[in-house]
């Protein structure tokens, strides 16, 4: 589906278009198989296309708890199964992450941190080649920090930027900084602001997110098992962060944007917020305040999903 | 204890001598409640001295099965409990990562990459830290790809080096980047080498180890997603890493090499290769033979615990 139609507009347009995965590796055409190691997966021990083939929206997450939980509200929501059924673990083999599908969804846990969601994102993006998936679009649900913002507001993301407020991706390869663009697809953010208004449920913004390598030290906390700095110089980090147009922080963001670009896979960034780090560092409200916040870019995403298919 | 010395030698020496927990954060003490957010712990709604004081050694691995699997083996190595048994998830609110505790043992899953485990290690130094624990050694014990080693060779690290083959961690720190050691207790690792002796199962040695921030590009492989370099430019990596006497690639030693070394306790890395990158990229070996491979480290390290905890 091209970005910004609908089933409906692809259907009566003329300009509808097939967008395929784009997979910038010549080498893999050589491989006789490609085991998909993380996941317990692979071109030679499983019918990728058949498992696979009718996949559109990705939605990825940390916590495998989380994208369970997904799996079974999205499936009620598109009235393609009962949300209190126990789906099965496509990954079942491996403890590494966690994969269910449902239809036309697939719902996959990424674990913390850039390294872990990369490794993640490269055999999503492969078994997505290999099933011969067409016109997908991925999304990051996920939990941050706000600056600025009541807790529970959701972020949808305009920009994921570093530690040093660039919206850039550098990674070392065979010794070499390499710096890739975090770029995100903008009317698929203003869709997804639209869902939430027709929601009307939460407060949701389109702010930039600043993506780390640390929680503690790396998010200018102060109650890591190391602090060298004062409040002072703490809030200071964060105002500037604000004044960049950062209004929230995690730790995925900026891979996550700079893989799905390479790859032409169009990707939304949805996080809620669990606190305001202008108020503090801890995340000390009730378990059912918490998960009622986690549930938000849940539904967000499910209303999306659920707008799109209709025809 | 001491480094270098065991139960024995610290009871009829002279110079024994009580490690604490250091920690370099003055903002802790004025707290009045620590929320250990990622385990589902914390000072306010836990006794963690009661619940953890004890404990002299925590071997952390970015698996949880395997994490379960080695408290269930080094319960029936110490004669401390069955090791069939179900030993209960201490962090089972939550599902970010898991700890099993048996005795003087604290076995903690770090999930995969360096935010990942920088996470876990902070809220285990503040909880070793809050429970008062002296004398406390962390052993990872992992998984990598080797260079030039027969698949199933351990490696005990030396060094922990970056993709530049430097042996440091850095870190943005609210925007300044921040250089940290990644030295290891050379005689803990000798100590080590000398227990793979003893068992004369598998082989081992002592090298550097190269941490990465990726498992594809950033380790050279010809196999992910993305992948702009040849073969040829692949290898000659490799062996330049080689020759900079690294003989694995993993993706957490030097965070965690930095993070204990900040924090005065004595730490070692010890994991096994699962292939010989010089040969291939893809893991793709028998379930059966990555298993035994995958048990070695839990058996140096389940050895020589033993053997220090002998009197």
């Amino acid at each position: 589906m091209a970005p910004g139609l609908n089933n409906k507009e692809k259907k009566d347009g003329a300009s509808s278009k097939v967008t395929s995965i784009h997979l910038s590796n010549p080498h893999l055409n050589s491989m006789k198989e490609d085991i998909l190691y993380h996941f317990d997966l692979g071109t030679g021990s499983h019918d990728l296309p058949a498992m696979f083939g009718d996949v559109k929206f990705v939605c990825v997450g940390g916590s495998p708890w989380r994208m369970k939980a997904f799996i079974q509200y999205i499936a009620g929501e598109l009235g393609l199964g009962d949300p209190n059924a126990d789906y099965p673990n496509i990954c079942a083999g491996t403890d590494r992450y966690s994969m269910y599908k449902v239809g036309p969804v697939l719902s996959v846990s990424h674990g913390m941190g850039i390294p872990s969601i990369a490794i993640m994102l490269h055999e999503l993006i492969k078994l997505l080649y290999h099933a011969k998936c067409t016109n997908v679009t991925v999304l990051r649900i996920g939990t941050s920090g706000g600056i600025g913002l009541e807790p529970g507001t959701v972020v949808i993301t305009k920009q994921s930027v570093d530690a040093l407020f660039k919206p850039q991706f550098e990674q070392v390869i065979l010794g070499k900084t390499v710096v890739r663009s975090t770029d995100l697809d903008e009317e698929l953010a203003q869709q997804l602001l639209q869902c939430s208004k027709e929601i009307d449920e939460f407060h949701t913004v389109i702010g930039n997110t600043m993506c780390t390598t640390d929680f503690y030290e790396g998010q200018a906390r102060l109650d890591g098992a190391f602090c060298s700095y004062t409040e002072k110089e703490k809030l200071s980090y964060l105002k500037d962060a604000y004044e960049a147009g950062v209004r929230n922080i995690e730790m995925e963001s900026s891979v996550f944007a700079a893989m799905c670009k390479l790859s032409g896979i169009r990707a939304a960034v949805v996080c809620v917020t669990l606190l305001n780090r202008l108020e503090g560092d801890q995340i000390s409200s009730s378990h059912d305040l918490l998960v009622n916040y986690q549930q938000r870019p849940q539904k967000l995403v499910g209303y999306f999903i659920k707008k799109q298919l209709q025809v």
